[in-house]
């Protein structure tokens, strides 16, 4: 019997728990022991058939053992690689509005105000524990283009115990932003992005650098090519990943066409901004060669499927990416998305694919309406929200398993206020499939980051 | 001063309300001052401008009165217009599955079981409770084959304080019905939907009708000519409401076509069972002159945006309905659709309407991609599932209004642990739409049907 890891243990949990070991494959394991180490990942599970259960569970009697009851299951924290954190007061707000008028009227003179880091505090705070509460465990953040209220934002999230990966976002392109939101000065303005990573990497908290910087040109229209290769330069200097927005509409993909005469993939690649640190926020228009080229770098894909139906104009070919093999998880895109919740956006990932298998218009015939074989399951669904997100971002998290953070959601399926309903004859995978379904912000009753209880 | 119908008042309550006075028109009241009925009706609003408010307001001390805090807003109770009582286990359960698969392995075993009484009780108990709780006051329900569990279905609704609408379901044709769950004498089955139909008229406590009978054809695939001739004269001699499915698919709509030579909208038409208390679940194959059919014999229809994107084939071309002033209402569809949610159901009847008006497929040209301006916004939603659902059953709710039932649910906007986020500088328009948006059942902080406090 193994005791050499013991005197790494922080705490052993026991308890049910799902994990996705691929896009197709859920694994469950009923009342498992998941000793959590002093670094905050999980350093062993023993599971209930191993022929040492008992003995192990006697010997784990000299820790803090938790042991959730029947009814409670475990998942891996959710991944949120899309979310612009500045509109989070927008949230469910104007959606009934074209992009450009959301964007003119509301958007941008919102984002604007966060010059003011006082204005910032309290929605960033909100914000973090709203998030951890749906079991967002890690979020790939926009930010503004202020550097104090995202250096802000990286303290809250280190204050509230969330994994975060934050973008002061990068715009100076006159043509395309607004008149009074927009960098003026490209040098300084990179410069910036150096300073901001540098202080996010020194933050007093931030040993294990569990909250991250990020370079965030916004997108290609909105930045210059001055801004665009400077960027690229800093992503080598510093080894960061990058984030932006890539061919999301029929407008913005053409407007790359238009200026390159190549597609955003190609152009971002060109710029040194295509590597397997970066996530591509959308990619709903990208075309065989953007695929061939993302595979290449390792680069990931943010799915962002309920802002998708609101502003991009077609459904991202999720069925296509995932038989190559790409790096994809999910993105809420608050506020372009209404929900903060993951739940919400598998939902949305399954039934944007099932339109885009059968089409829309039932006034075409039924062999020409739709692709072929596009729909996904609440299997892939969960997949991308957990460790597909995970993967994207090349970081221990989103599985449950040995050396991963100790990333996690507690579900509880009887919460006697829920429209989450498991019957006896429900087996492992139903269970799942009706947490997916119909989990709302009660039902997760516990998160964890890092080992650390944050709600 | 009008003193006239004092005597009348059960209680009054200040409230803010919300309610649509067309699909375009929202109309938001603050603090009105709503005398109930003893007759569980609105005998009376006064709004907070009028000049005699205060006056009033002294008046109605001597009644009872319920003062709701400035940030609970009361919208009508929400009318579900399609949900299949039986399949309550099943919500997000083998979604999954193909169709077939998913009614022969799981929803017809399932129905069948209805056949026991006490099965059936407990489930219909959990299922009421819960869709009151998600502020749905009014549901058309189809129960299962079975008389005695649809009886119990209409007594437990009673008990409860739901509006419900019950359909003991008809189902004969050999052909289309699984051999362990189908009627086999369909004069026997008949002469029970008229048993039915006289014993929920007669049930104690259903002196004002608050539980209604419904006939319930399955759909034309499932029942013989002879049922549906025999159901057509039923509806003629009890003026009952009917309800069935109607080109819900491209397999059904394709089967009615088969079978009659037109379209399902015209058979249930030449069957009698097309009328003013008509609803037609799904519609999605419709033809122009289905709705004209629809138009001239004031038929409604039960738009389910959410099992549409699962099991329909194509998107409801509710645009179109809405512009020839169709009756129509939502459906959450339970269990084809996952959530119970009338909530879920304005959001997904939104981005049904979106994929509609922009099409799906990225790899078709812009122009060639989608329908023109089908999109509908969070005001038409929400009219759908309150002000539509009450017009299509032609009963006196789904809006708040004098001489209407005092249906409502009372949202909190600032439950501490909620995903619904109010903010300083949001307008009424604003609030209502983020309510669409993000309310969870948490934040349906209590119901009332027929001016009874329920939930």
């Amino acid at each position: 019997m193994d005791q050499s890891f013991l005197p790494d243990i922080q705490l052993v949990i026991q308890a049910n728990f799902f994990t996705a070991s691929s896009p197709q494959e859920i694994l469950f394991y009923p009342q498992a022991l998941l000793c959590i180490g002093k670094n905050g990942k999980i350093i062993r599970i023993i599971h209930h058939d191993d022929a040492l259960y008992d003995s192990y569970r006697a010997l784990f009697k000299q820790f803090t053992l938790i042991q959730y009851p029947e009814h409670h299951y475990l998942l891996p924290g959710f991944v949120d690689l899309h979310l612009h954190a500045p509109q989070w007061p927008q949230l469910g707000k104007a959606l009934d509005l074209p992009l450009a008028d959301w964007l003119q009227q509301h958007t941008f003179p919102l984002e604007k105000k966060y010059a003011s880091v006082e204005f910032a505090r309290p929605i960033y705070q909100d914000m973090v524990t709203t998030l951890l509460a749906n079991g967002t465990t890690t979020v790939l953040y926009f930010s503004s283009i202020h550097t104090p209220a995202s250096l802000e934002l990286a303290r809250i999230c280190l204050q509230k115990g969330q994994r975060a990966l934050i973008g002061k976002v990068s715009m100076d392109n006159p043509e395309q932003c607004p008149e009074d939101y927009i960098e003026t000065d490209t040098q300084q303005a990179l410069q910036e992005v150096r300073d901001f990573i540098e202080a996010v990497r020194q933050l007093p908290q931030n040993e294990t650098q569990r909250v991250q910087p990020v370079i965030t040109p916004r997108f290609i229209p909105s930045c210059s090519d001055t801004m665009l290769q400077g960027l690229g330069e800093i992503a080598q200097d510093t080894d960061c990943h990058v984030q932006t927005h890539c061919s999301e509409s029929d407008w913005a993909h053409q407007y790359g066409l238009d200026r390159y005469g190549k597609t955003d993939t190609a152009t971002l690649n060109d710029f040194g901004l295509l590597s397997r640190k970066t996530i591509l926020a959308h990619s709903n228009k990208i075309t065989q060669e953007d695929f061939s080229l993302i595979k290449q770098q390792q680069a990931g894909i943010a799915h962002c499927p309920l802002s998708n139906f609101y502003f991009a104009n077609c459904v991202f070919p999720l069925r296509r990416a995932l038989e190559q093999q790409l790096h994809i998880g999910l993105g809420t895109d608050v506020a372009g998305g209404h929900s903060p919740s993951l739940f919400n956006a598998c939902q949305h990932a399954i039934t944007a694919s099932k339109a885009l298998q059968d089409g829309v218009d039932g006034g075409i015939e039924a062999g020409q309406r739709g692709t072929q074989e596009a729909a996904i399951s609440y299997k892939e669904a969960f997949w991308l929200a957990s460790a597909g997100g995970g993967i994207a971002l090349d970081l221990a998290i989103g599985q449950i398993r040995e050396d991963f953070y100790f990333d996690v959601m507690v579900i509880d399926t009887q919460h006697p206020h829920s429209n989450l309903k498991i019957w006896p004859d429900d087996r492992p995978e139903d269970i799942l499939q009706k947490i997916i379904y119909n989990t709302e912000r009660q039902n997760i009753i516990e998160v964890w980051v890092e080992g650390q209880k944050v709600v």
